[in-house]
């Protein structure tokens, strides 16, 4: 959507800035990637040996996980919501 | 849980070996890497200047929030569905 207002903002994660770019609010952003920091972090302290590329794999893998799990969840009470409303 | 069953594969992502340890089937396991290697060369195609450390961070971030968005989606239904059931 060419039109669609788009924010762009600087943001650091795992000591490295990016230039991210989304049509959310700036917060919503920053709070993305706060997430992403925390759980590089955690990660990284659990295999310390890692270089920040396979760290970076192994945070995407894990959110993928959470997001398919999420996801089942949502299903779900779909299913159900739709038996309530006959 | 120590005591509950473990799934350990080898995966390959985005030409990279990773042993994954999880309490999901194998099938489920794959599943995830598979996605995560999709996405990760989706966005280095839009990127192709970037590292691959680069690469996976950004991946992350995507899908983190995607998670959002799709929690936003549950607790809505969440919503209505304890309306519905009084």
């Amino acid at each position: 959507m060419a039109d669609e207002k788009k924010t762009r903002i600087a943001v650091e994660i795992y000591g490295q800035t990016y230039k991210i770019v989304g049509t959310e609010t700036s917060s919503h952003m920053r709070l993305v990637a706060s997430l992403v920091d925390d759980k590089m972090r955690e990660i990284s302290k659990r295999n310390p040996y890692l270089d920040s590329a396979k760290i970076a794999v192994l945070t995407a893998v894990n959110t993928v996980h959470d997001y398919l799990k999420l996801k089942d969840q949502l299903e779900q009470m779909e299913e159900e919501l739709n038996k309530l409303k006959g």
